[in-house]
């Protein structure tokens, strides 16, 4: 292959390519038989066509859309094409188990300038379809066009197996608040790169390659969870967010919260409050949960508060009993 | 209101003015109820949350996604946010039809520079969520992040209501090609602002805001379409693309093609062959089908050509039995 931009190679060939590397992961059925209306999961009719059909098997789909801007989300320099097609991939997965609900697959939409060398898209396709197959779904179809920076627009499809839709609206007060996976440390790998360094590596790793555990979504709806949701934000932020949607107050404390130790190590070292990042970054991908109190909450969840009527300053989030709004996460276009 | 731009209102505030605009358009139901669960494209979690639940009745759901990019797919001088909403929304829900489904919602992303005004954002909105309206549905959620210029990303669903998907592969030899909808208005009014004009608005009007007829794909499919399409970019390309999937030849007779009268006078005016619109441009989102000959098309169909077993050349598709090639339409990375 002498071709190495998707320029030189063209829309069409750019997208066969993509379609070759796609269709290993599909298992094809014919899309008229009931078997395949009924089986769970199962792709109908994968990409290349006006568009794609899977089987929804509830009979309701779940479905979240994210898109990331090259400069904004990413940087080349900072990321592979791996990371990033992963990254993509996986703040879509999330919603889909903030949900309480399953992952049967994604589309993508990608904007990429006609001098984006080939190599680059192969290696987002790849991180992307890891990605997907982690949550045990792959990609369904997607569109490529030109632009002057590279978009990635990802849309993912959940189905629920007759479970109901675990929202955000649903907490009580008496609930505890339990987390499932890091909080922070893809705050602190966006802050080491900041700086110029590399390492820790597990914390610009968690930057790059966030790695949600998509199937604590269903363990915690299976579980009776009240309210769920994706930390895409920052805790304090999502936390709130929670909070004014169900109209209750959120207390943490914080000897609860999840410290990782390189995190914590690291904020010496730069002689920062972990509880910066732990409380104010985003991009982890954790879940936000509450849990009716007095039962075992489930695996990989962990307690780090509770959930009181709110009060008369309407619903807020304290940690230990004190507001802590100069952490409450950024605003994309304030920033 | 004395805030003018999406970065001077915040993201926060965007999106609750987006949510307001779309929440009358949703019959919210208990998402836990199995009436909602049965009730045919009734949006049981709108905007908002994690992401959206919709009814898939069928037990599939058809998806498809689109990207619009400023300056390649559209310009704010050529056209209104409104007409802008309008083609996004209109775009995804032609291949929805095209599948012959019925569309149950989509989901836009918008990336936006910071001093994009909020009217641009409401017009946009109102132009989308009329489009949608048109094809009997709605905005279930989306995302919005900050950008150096406009891309939009819109996924599209369908609820095929027990019928099958249509194919671009299931054309036979014996097939007549039939066309819905008008062929090479939206590239003439692209024509017409390329040469710095604003009218024939008719023409103007096709390339800013498509209107394709979105009950026409159910119909073909109830009739027992063969094999069909969107008409995306040019009746040639797409016709090529069907005959490939199908592995047939398609021959296309010029004097059954449907010439708009105004698109007819403007090529005169122009000193152009009106075929070069008709055969070669895209956007107006026509739909490309095939019917067992011997019987009626559907309404609103008109029979345009015929299908044959693929020559020796491979599948072709001819005009009058001619090779036309230097019309099959654009490629976005070579163009």
């Amino acid at each position: 292959m002498t071709e190495r931009t998707v320029g030189e190679m063209g829309e069409i060939a750019v997208v066969e390519r993509i379609l070759a590397m796609t269709a290993s992961t599909h298992a094809h059925a014919d899309p008229g038989t009931e078997e395949s209306r009924a089986d769970s999961g199962r792709v109908t009719v994968g990409p290349g066509d006006d568009a794609a059909v899977v089987a929804a098997p509830d009979g309701r789909v779940v479905i979240t859309t994210d898109m990331l801007v090259e400069g904004r989300h990413f940087r080349r320099d900072w990321s592979r094409a791996e990371d990033i097609g992963c990254k993509a991939a996986a703040e879509n997965l999330a919603d889909i188990a903030a949900m309480g609900a399953r992952a049967t697959g994604l589309v993508v939409a990608l904007a990429l300038p006609p001098e984006t060398d080939v190599a680059w898209v192969d290696g987002f396709l790849e991180g992307l379809l890891e990605e997907a197959a982690r949550a045990g779904t792959t990609l369904l179809g997607g569109d490529l066009v030109a632009a002057d920076s590279i978009t990635i627009g990802v849309t993912a499809f959940g189905d629920l197996g007759g479970r109901r839709p675990v929202l955000r609206s649903s907490a009580c007060a008496g609930d505890v608040v339990a987390v499932c996976g890091s909080l922070g440390c893809a705050a602190a790998g966006l802050a080491v790169l900041s700086r110029g360094f590399r390492s820790p590596r597990a914390l610009v790793d968690a930057h790059r390659r966030p790695r949600p555990d998509y199937t604590a979504g269903l363990r915690a709806n299976d579980a009776g969870v009240h309210a769920m949701m994706d930390v895409s934000d920052g805790l304090l932020i999502d936390a709130r967010r929670l909070a004014q949607a169900s109209g209750v107050d959120i207390d943490i404390t914080a000897a609860d919260l999840p410290v990782d130790d390189v995190l914590a190590s690291t904020a010496a070292a730069y002689n920062l409050d972990p509880l910066q990042w732990v409380l104010g970054g985003g991009d982890d991908h954790a879940l936000l949960a509450t849990f009716a109190s007095g039962r075992d909450v489930p695996e990989g969840f962990t307690v780090i508060g509770s959930v009181s009527e709110a009060g008369s300053q309407g619903p807020t989030v304290t940690v230990d009993g004190k507001k802590r709004d100069h952490l409450t996460g950024f605003e994309h276009f304030r920033s």
